[in-house]
């Protein structure tokens, strides 16, 4: 077979196991969830050694110290997969949910039931742990899945492949459930993306460049998760211990996320009492500014910001601030330069959080809590796959019900329409 | 401007118009809705004459007369528009819903609202009374809406946005929620598909080779509606009474929509006694066969059915039959065969009910149904901006609900994360 027929083969594979997996019990789907974390423990040295020859390859071609420890897998961290594949296991089953449902005057009972998507693409890189967590929440989910992973994690990868796909017999399900890519051949990816005929869903988790490459070439739906430039807006009423609490969260407890504030704005009848205070603050625990010519007269270790630094992610321990004159100039910012991620707002003004809840247009709107709080664990919602930036199909966290589309199921009695 | 700028002009507006109208109450829309459809009654005389120019040039083009019959508005079928946005003032507001909510252990009140996905290019074909209904259903979910019809409707499509933008200021909003593109380039709706910057939808409403080209040209997410090849499935447990009023229903009361039924499946054990009925039963209305040599034993004047047939929406009073071994052979049949929009079983059967309901992935499956209730008044949603063959997003009736996104409102009192 050649590329274009293998790549074919495994998507309609994966199109035959979904069929399966559909209409599979909860319980057979959560007996191969806790059969994995048992297999993924009790065969940990195996994963230990495939992991050290990726290990190996990593720094002789001498990746950076923390890719390496990215790509390492520990007992501790393989216990963490299998915990993580336990939880999954307990959480409610999202197929075959009634999510809404009415009697039609002429006796029709219509049901909209939750139902897997079907086969689910997922590109991802670097860290190992992401196999297990994505292969977890796609058949919990009743989806089959295709993983791609990087190619720095290969030998790791096909290591925990092998037990996941051995465990899907061991339960009863079928194998192809969840496919692993091995091949090396980037061309793999472009050919999978043309089969829409089998693949329903491509989610590609990694830098921007990899998402816009999937997202041109894709024939079937992607879920995008782009960056997260997330503001912090402080209004006139806001209580300032609460906002620098919280600024210092967002911005310091781990700036490597999406959730991480990048920007504040400060309205500017509190910007002289607030400003000062909260840069020598930020400058404490190591955060630049960047800041508007305002700023910079209020907090003097201040850069001045470009227009550049107000559309950034920085993802590091780096800020841009300005002082707006009220709160609509705020919303107007952050509808110019904003990702549609997450922004907060700290007011103990009930119009203001009004207005600001309704005219911003992001994935999650926070009112006197940090934007560290989108995430799927804390929105009560569980595991996630991603936080998507999109506003079509799913919105923010992704869990196990966005993997979900639904159907209606219509009973009737003989009816027919006039 | 060149055509480019034009384009970008234009969606450049809409998504202004759509931060707006995401914004405005209820009411004001409600208003527009109900002031339009005044509005529309009382300059009848001025779309009917608009619309004869249409219908001039279309007959001297020598469109078929039932293209030009489509084409038609009357005072009776302006009226019926104005209904329509009657009842659409009717509905329930879709824009500001909680979906979903939960208190965290925290104390975070999580909130799932729905809000509107912003902009929708429609693209259309013929019937002028869709740019009233496409517009009113947009603007009730707080869309803006760029509207994109044939050229053959354009100097109707023209007269009913300017009474429709007009009401637009009358009703406080902004008259840029509803644009009519006017010019008939067709690469304007090439430039328009780029712009996902500004646009989060587009609608395609029409022949396969308009959805297809608009699918593979499209940055932005696109609702497909593709063909219906609907299934019936009469099981060995039917009601023989009942499969016939359903199948006779589901096949000639509408033959040329998509939720008619174009295949019939009989399972073995019953169709020596059914199938030489129902074939003189749908002969009797003009209704041609094309059957397996099984059907074709048990009912002389069916023709022989091809793999093509097998997978064609007729559209048409023709039927294709195959008769089946079992229940299984008919979900292998639908599988292959089947494109997803409905499918029916008529059977007393309580466990092959369940059996095909959870099996059968279309997005509505009928028991003891016609399939002609796959449809958003049916549903109980309301009217409908189409049937959607998508799992992605939105699956069957798309009504205001599927014009919705949704984003997370978070209110805390001074949340950090650990």
């Amino acid at each position: 077979m050649n590329l274009k027929e293998q790549c074919e083969d495994l998507a309609r594979r994966a199109r035959a196991a979904s069929r399966q997996l559909a209409t599979a019990r909860g319980d057979w789907r959560n007996r191969w969830l806790t059969g994995s974390a048992s297999a993924l423990e009790s065969r940990a040295a195996d994963i230990i050694k495939a992991n050290s020859l990726d290990l190996a390859a990593a720094e002789q071609a001498r990746l950076a110290p923390a890719m390496v420890d990215r790509l390492r897998l520990d007992a501790a961290r393989i216990r963490a997969c299998a915990d993580g594949l336990r939880e999954i296991a307990g959480l409610p089953d999202p197929v075959g949910r009634v999510i809404d449902s009415n009697v039609r005057p002429n006796g029709l009972h219509v049901h909209k039931v939750s139902v897997p998507l079907g086969v689910i693409f997922f590109i991802y890189e670097s860290r190992p742990n992401v196999t297990v967590d994505a292969a977890g929440l796609c058949v919990k989910s009743g989806n089959a899945i295709i993983l791609r992973g990087g190619k720095e994690a290969l030998h790791t990868n096909t290591a925990l492949h092998d037990i996941l796909a051995g465990e899907l017999t061991r339960a009863g399900l079928p194998a192809d459930a969840v496919q692993l890519v091995t091949t090396v051949d980037r061309a793999a990816v472009g050919e999978l993306l043309q089969l829409d005929k089998w693949i329903d869903l491509v989610i590609p988790r990694g830098g921007e460049s990899l998402i816009r490459r999937v997202a041109e070439e894709a024939a079937m739906p992607v879920l995008k998760h782009y960056q997260g430039n997330c503001h912090i807006v402080v209004d006139r009423d806001a209580d300032l211990a609460m906002a620098e609490r919280i600024i210092v969260n967002a911005k310091c407890q781990r700036p490597g996320v999406c959730n991480a504030a990048e920007s504040l704005l400060v309205h500017a009848d509190i910007a002289r009492q607030f400003l000062p205070h909260i840069a020598d603050v930020l400058r404490r625990k190591g955060v630049e500014l960047r800041g508007c010519p305002v700023t910079r007269e209020l907090a003097a270790h201040a850069v001045a910001a470009t227009e550049a630094d107000y559309a950034a992610e920085f993802l590091d321990l780096i800020l841009s601030v300005k002082v707006v004159a009220n709160l609509e100039e705020a919303i107007e910012h952050i509808s110019r330069y904003g990702s549609g991620h997450t922004e907060a707002i700290i007011t103990g003004n009930l119009a203001s959080a009004q207005r600001f809840t309704t005219a911003v247009d992001s994935s999650a709107v926070m009112v006197n809590a940090s934007t560290r709080f989108n995430d799927g664990y804390e929105f009560g919602l569980g595991a996630e796959i991603g936080i998507s930036t999109d506003k079509f199909h799913a919105r923010g966290p992704c869990g196990l019900q966005e993997l979900c589309s639904y159907k209606y199921i219509v009973t009737g009695d003989g009816q027919v329409r006039e």
